[in-house]
């Protein structure tokens, strides 16, 4: 099989984890043997755990020899991880292949660099998708090759940057997404359409993201609640985005502690934080207009005798996640973006 | 990794060509070498060509010594190409192990057993997703154990038997498909939705389809052609399912040599054929309710500010496929279908 097969199981891994990995980028690593037997496919799931490298080096050591996960386990953070790894790899991935979406760093952050794990292991080549250009963690493919591991860099390059596109953007100062419902015959209104599945992962992506904006009439029809009670998380502060300036404040999202709520006929605030989510419909999507990154679809199994949402726009279709009987669809507006 | 991790990717590669097989089933193999490394991903792509396994042998003896390319390339059938691969295989494939979508068949066809095949490579293990009932083919996993290899049974079910779907009704006598053109906020009318890439797999369907079935309304509005020209296959028969019984024939799908055209207002005629295909839109969806076993909708990138298709209808989503900037979901009324 292609370097390109092997790289787009670590690219969709690594879209398991989208988002979620704030502020860091979402990598996936993939690890062959000296056989080319697949030993892991994983990818880094959250800032402050292991990178995808040192997650799926783990796991193929593991697979080799079932004795380590005790061994493993005991780690209590990932720089532990990091050293019981170096002191029982026992040479067992000697000249294996790494596959890994993003250039392994090159920098002590919290962990050692992911170059040198990937060194310490006796892998016999490395196949990188994107670059890293980031002033600290560059030089992991320069010092791979510089120690005798073949590098080969760019493979599967358009889907490895795209992955990196909202890390990119919280490095620049903003990535804003929309989240929207449609039926399979794109109907956004009307009780719940999202499945338990779907409105889980909302609740992941609320509970990380560092602002979420959120229509007047939204709040005023729903009476939301907006915050993360699924996966008991942090509820997000809020912008109401609404040239209305009083609202019923028994509707349940003003009641929600340590929660920081602006009311705005501007959307300007927004787009100075970081990480933002907006939450809406048809007509708050249509007057966004083009200061949306990317819109994530969360796509019912339904057609549902209503109307649609009604606009002009060309998207395309990043990747797609599967939620129980629905789908995400990760799509990028394709009027603008860092690649457009 | 997993036999259902190495099962779906012989999953995946069936949908490649899904009803493209007609009449026989579409079926995905995957063969590992003795060391546990992919060797080859193959699909039976056609009816009369060599079936998945077959197929899947080549590539992997191929993989390990490239200088059988030539020799295969000599095949001029499915019956030469078994015999060039027994002749020539030299244990390449000796305790390797084989993922099958569906049981293996052990009769003799058009080719030779494919679980004979399999015995004679000296494979370990073979992995099965669907069993085969039929009464010529079915033995396979029988004849393999029966001779020493390990056989695993229906892994991947579920999705091994959806894959089959269309071949069981085409056996009990008919498979009926609606193909439709959406946008992503589910518009169907308004130009060209589909692109050259979805085209052409319609044309490819088309060649295949028994009768092609298409509303009286659809005919006098687009005044189509409704042939395989982008492949230069055999155009359809056609039922017109109109009350009308009169058209003007300069309509360009009257002018198609040796097609046979009926036109009828009832839609009964369409059922007593075995490969159905109709193309419609969203009266002819809702008035065909439960007639329809898959519904094939070929999505665009596109949101377009027009009106959706409006009716209510849940469905299961088999597969996807990605065709150029948009995509194919393959889709399953919830409320038929051999498994409902």
């Amino acid at each position: 099989m292609s370097d390109e097969f092997y790289l787009s199981l670590a690219i969709n891994k690594a879209w398991d984890y989208q988002l979620l990995t704030y502020p860091n980028p979402a990598v996936g690593a993939v690890i062959l043997d000296e056989n080319g037997k697949i030993l892991s496919i994983c990818a880094h799931q959250k800032a402050g755990e292991a990178h995808a490298e040192l997650n799926a080096t783990k796991e193929a050591l593991e697979s080799k020899d079932s004795s380590l996960k005790s061994i493993f386990a005991a780690a209590k953070n990932p720089n532990e991880l990091y050293n019981l790894i170096i002191q029982n790899h026992r040479n067992l991935l000697k000249n294996s292949t790494y596959y890994v979406t993003l250039e392994p760093c090159a920098h002590q952050g919290k962990t050692p660099p992911c170059a040198s794990l990937i060194l310490a292991m006796g892998a016999k080549r490395v196949v990188i998708g994107s670059r890293d250009y980031g002033e600290h963690a560059k030089g992991g493919a320069e010092f791979l090759t510089q120690n005798g591991v073949e590098v080969k860099l760019d493979v599967c390059k358009t889907r490895c940057d795209e992955l990196l596109e909202p890390f990119l953007r919280w490095q620049s100062g903003n990535f804003t997404f929309f989240k929207i419902a449609l039926t399979q015959n794109g109907v956004a209104t009307g009780g719940v359409i999202s499945n338990l599945a779907s409105r889980t992962h909302t609740h992941r992506l609320r509970a990380l993201a560092e602002l979420m904006v959120v229509g007047g009439a939204t709040v005023c029809t729903d009476r939301p609640t907006l915050d993360a009670r699924l996966i008991s998380g942090r509820a997000p502060d809020i912008l109401i985005y609404s040239s209305k300036t009083e609202f019923d404040l028994q509707i349940p999202l003003f009641n929600i502690p340590n929660r920081k709520i602006e009311i705005s006929n501007s959307i300007e605030p927004a787009f100075k934080k970081r990480f933002v989510m907006i939450e809406g419909g048809e007509n708050f999507l249509r007057n966004l207009d083009s200061r949306v990154d990317w819109i994530l679809i969360y796509r019912s199994n339904e057609f549902k005798s209503a109307n649609n949402i009604n606009l002009d726009m060309k998207v395309k279709i990043l990747h797609r996640s599967i939620f129980g009987d629905g789908e995400l669809l990760w799509c990028k507006r394709l009027d603008l973006g860092i690649n457009a």
